[in-house]
């Protein structure tokens, strides 16, 4: 797998792994099923149409499945698509795993986990130190691998941790310019606020919204476990209700889902540090494959903006 | 205490005890200090101004002191004043007390308390019968006297327990029409909706916000202690998150404070009962004092609307 | 026709009545046309397409034309489709009507009449009663037949019919429990509510707008035909200038096209009775479909939300 | 009455007729009671303080009563304030008369009506000519004096007819510029799109709303008008629809209480000539006394904004 | 080139040639690539579809070539589509160009100019005259051709310069009304307000935004040109703040893009002057083939109104 | 002027120099006139009233005058307030001046110069930096004095020079973070984003808007200014363009007045690095003066909200 499928030029041919992304069945006019695939590497994925397809393939083909495949590459309407020649799901000799093929955070989760660490580790204030330690060790596992989001940005494995260390470096950056602000707390903040995904999505890959998710979202969830969290360690300081409020408030306005604006100060610099790491993502990987002079495509998350690279830009 | 203070008309000279409201100290244009005095009794309330006052005055006659007043009604710009003659604190011999000059629900406690308490022993679910009973015997006590609200619709004593009473027997008789409703449901979320406001605001009487109830909010508190409540009943069904969702959902939009959204059928009817409710009690105290023909004052919380008193309803 | 279409299940083989409710033409990629129909009975309705067609049959198979069928019910990206086998139109001898295939109020004309008769009766003000009796009689015609909408709710042949008798019930229920409501005014003014909606609309099946409708809409008619009738029953009290202002402010809002937010408790109260029936009825359709632990589709007249059924409703 | 009250300046004598404009009562920091009267000519008004009033002065001194006032004008905080010195009722002897200190329009009554049955004159759809002739003649008197609002635009004597006669004359050169304008629809929808306020409004001095026009407005009350005016006539063609539909429609935006937007063009083209003419003779009047090189006061009906004069105009 | 495309009727054959407006590739279920060309001349536009297309075809008849077609107008879901027979692109021996098929102002260039002239000839204020002067002499060649928009009004060649005569022609007649109005700084205003489009758009065909028009727009870049333009004629006086004012907040609104709201009497009224033409020009054309009695399409430009032709119009 | 006006409390007797803020005209209520006075030192600032006054004494009390004063502190409605004893306007012997009394950036005028200098000597793009060191050079008597603001955040002394620095100091510490910014364009964004608010503002003290501060704005006036200095310093790279960018969209929406949205990546930071650098000036200024335990006042800049400050931060 040295070479990555967004290294493919139109005219070539390849032949490697990849995994399906999505499956979708249609129905072609002559009334012959057929399905749209999407197949992805790390590097990014393609369109590829299986003609005439039986009930089987749609069960072969299912999204989630490591297939290997040998297909063209063409121009289709200026985007590129996979003439397929040969498919197959890959099987056990072939070694393969769908971890392979998916897209994870830059940094390991043994790095991750150790910078982290350490902030916990700098924290002055017990009552705060206490409680985001208990919560971290007690879903630890999946704050390792969940996305931060199922779409928008850092929507990858470990995309969770990620955004929780740039915040993290974000903040010590910030508060050391501002002394006023209290750095324990605002590390707290940043470690718990998006913790309650573990709960709200349903895992790393394929992630969707579970029931809890909809139905109480992430904030709240967490909002109640930091309650919990300080009954089980006795803990009964203001430092409680200031972080679950921190929680509450993090989406900033109440039409974006805060059930209160934020009110403490850490609490209103939180949400900036929040907006400017998932904005710097969403636009670092928007603007990955533009060249300079030219336009990315228009990004939902921020206003349905198009974003320009200047040509002394390089 | 026969003759109410609203049943005084312009040119009478009253004499009787009376609660003071607020009390305002201004400085007149001779740099002699003076005090604004808005005096109540359960009919209503009226200002009167206290001239050339000393700091000990402002002492005397501060908010929640009962004093006895001898005065004069007044016409000022359309609105009744008290141009007062004489005015004493109330001593222990007077025998009166705050609580017989606000105003308070038109059910006592034990009525109202029997009413609920009646509906909860028809629910058939027992875990969103158990919760309630828990969480409702739990704050039972503030629940029977605190207001529904710092202002609006029921800013009164009990004014809470009373906007549950009556949002209950709205919520049978829609449910006796629309049979596809769950009782149960209703009645446990109307109960439980506002029950947080025990500690969000400051208490019966003069009523302002708690700091928890700034940072977190009446709904936040009651979702919290749902979660707790299952926890110590060891309750596990779906019904917790279901009736947490109805608590989270009830101000029906996002900008209104819910954090989500009602996605539950007896949510969204939750929300509509209680808006119902909440109106008819503004709209029957609005137009209480209005003759026909006549408009009533702007209502802050309609839209700033005015309403009207047909000539054909007396 | 004693299983309905949406009993049938993926694999079954159906051979029934049912109507045309759609007709699109497509052309296919060999440069053919085919026609996308959408087939109904009471139950629910199914796509189907036909394959290779001329124009004759574009005119044989349009909209409100009842065929006979014979095929198979396959599923297609989750949804069921309908593969044709064999198809006619229905024929004298069938002894088949449009009206066995479309979806009606579940009470009838009389008894929706009969009921609505006895609110009128029970009115003590002559004005208002003899304008509603009036206008509904000039109008009964219609009245019994058409939708409440389009689309959204009660978009069934009688659903205006339905829609009020449903809101009566409901205003008395809610005129018992605050009775400083005036039911005659309530009565009234949910009878006239939406009757302009027979100019408005153009029929009651495969409804659309008239160009009175969209000029001037069902509101600005009603207030019209109010202000018509009490000329011809020579009234002229408050009642009618009253009864124009409930109709014209019954959207609420002026961005809903009211040309007036309501000013009078009743018309306030009107307002939300129109909702909370409407959206009953919204949800109990969306829901009938759905599993517990499932959610519905997204509803478009509920801010585009999906609703949940707990797993504990059954 | 040769010299205006707006040409006094600061340490002038007057003494002169003047119109009470409003009387507000005021109770002194030594308990004793004062009167804030607005006097004004047709030049502009300046406000006066009465001291030490009795019960007897407010009734002397109410609204729309003119008074013989002698005085000093003095400069209070940058604004114009009448010392009084002495005051009296004007008696039938001063022969004088409230209409010689209100504003009024700049043409006569019978100019402004002299040219509007010219345009009358030049329709050649005998049944929007016969309509537009019918109502004004019905509602002439009104028509004549009324002004067209209480505030914001042409809120003067006569106002309601001036603001007519000028979207004539606009309607004329736009037509003239853009020949697809329907000439006969535009004059009529013109001449009868505010008519309705001859209802809405209490008359041409003081001018409040009636209870009609707050519970119906003027724009209702007009398309009754039309309907009912068509039956009388005996006009059936759909002129009469659609002239309702302009005078429906002409607040352009349901938030601004059309209860349709413009859906003819002629009806798009007239609510941009009812905005032109009214935000002219806004900023004609804000204007008026502003020196080239400053800005004017902020206009509430223009978005708050205030207006610069370029030294260059004077 | 005597019969125009838009009077074919269904039915009939055609032989002609047009200018291919748009051309889209697609892949048939076939797995075989097609065309959807949308062919034009002056009349209007037609869609045709080109079956088993090579890549040489896409290149062959792209956007912008002139080809000679023979083909069947067809109904297609009540819209036109043309059925080719043949299709060849156009040679030089045919002597047809580009310019033969796109649409264009009704009035020439020379006759454009003459009256624009004629317009800043008329003009008192030097400073305002030389400015405008220069700078259409400065953009004349693209002010000519350009259109004023890449879609809903004036969006044909030489639309730019067609839009500021009507807009100049309409102020006069505004100006001989409302006599306060300078109508130099209107005449100046509206020759300049558009004309950064110039910069802003990419040509007068199939025009689109260039990098310096997404990234400052044709307001930003005019405001820029008139301080340029004052500083080489040497003009200190306010008239060039005035102007830049004039340009900066001709659209209005800060949301519509204004950096400042309006702020002098003929800045609010460029507004209109320019809304007014613009809604005239996109009505016309909505309008153009829509039958009495019927509704034209949606127009987005319009709050997605439809507007309906009345009957008595013809 | 060892203690400062903020250290006294109620009861005492002060006497120091203090600067006139505002000085406001009231007029008794036994017909005389008396003054307002707000006198301030940098600690902050008090009311004072001066009774019986002369037009002599507005003369000599207007605002920006030093004068001595001798009185008490003492309380009103919960704010202090100076009972005045004695009071005369200062003179040359006194050796006091304006500058005294005045709040001013934290930094010197030099240690801002320099840091500034630093940052732009870093710069490695020629165009960038010549262009910010000419305007900085050009307007840099204005940028080291004046305020960024009348109101909000950084209304003091140099308050421009210093929100400059602290946003540079931010903006390198994001860039560390997140490599992929152009650190040049951004340094080179932020030192000139508010430069053009030397020409919109009036000065240092007293500050309020001129005319062409107005009508233009600091965002026009400095997009102008770019554009110019570029023309002089013979500069045509694409940077030119992307300056003015980014000072056209700092910000960073329509309707908050920037003309263009950002479009790119530095210029959508710099929106960021401007807000969380006025909003921690906002916030600390706010909470400097609140106890733990308690809200500030609402800042209207921040929606109106509260802060509140933990108790466990001291």
């Amino acid at each position: 797998m040295t070479k990555g499928l967004m290294e493919f030029e139109v005219g070539e041919q390849l032949e490697m792994f990849l995994l399906v992304k999505t499956c979708t069945k249609g129905i072609a006019s002559n009334g012959k099923p057929f399905l749209s695939l999407v197949l992805q590497d790390r590097s990014g994925d393609i369109e590829a149409k299986l003609w005439d397809t039986s009930d089987q393939d749609e069960q072969t083909y299912k999204a989630e499945t490591v297939v290997k495949v040998n297909g063209d590459v063409q121009n289709y309407r200026g985007r590129l698509q996979l003439r397929i020649r040969q498919i197959r799901p890959a099987n056990p000799q072939d070694n393969v795993q769908v971890s392979d093929f998916v897209e994870t955070a830059p940094l390991s989760q043994d790095e991750m986990m150790s910078q982290i660490t350490q902030y916990i580790f700098e924290m002055k204030n017990p009552n705060l130190q206490r409680i985001t330690r208990h919560l971290l060790k007690k879903y630890n596992k999946g704050f390792l691998v969940y996305p931060a989001a199922t779409k928008n940005h850092h929507e990858f494995v470990s995309g969770l941790a990620y955004h929780v260390v740039s915040m993290l470096n974000l903040a010590k950056a910030i508060a050391n310019l501002y002394p006023s602000l209290d750095k324990d707390l605002l590390y707290s903040g940043i470690i718990l606020h998006d913790l309650g995904k573990v709960m709200e999505l349903s895992g790393p890959i394929s992630t969707t919204y579970t029931v809890e998710g909809n139905l109480l979202g992430h904030i709240t969830i967490m909002v109640n476990e930091i309650g919990k969290a300080a009954e089980e360690l006795d803990i009964h300081g203001e430092e409680v209700m200031v972080l679950q409020h921190l929680v509450l408030s993090h989406h900033g306005k109440l039409e974006w889902g805060s059930a209160k604006t934020p009110m403490i100060k850490e609490a209103e610099i939180l949400h900036y540090i929040d907006n400017v790491d998932a904005k710097m993502n969403m636009l670092d990987r928007a603007l990955r494959h533009v060249k300079p002079g030219e336009f990315s495509e228009r990004i939902f998350a921020l206003e349905n903006r198009s974003f320009y690279k200047p040509t002394f830009h390089n």
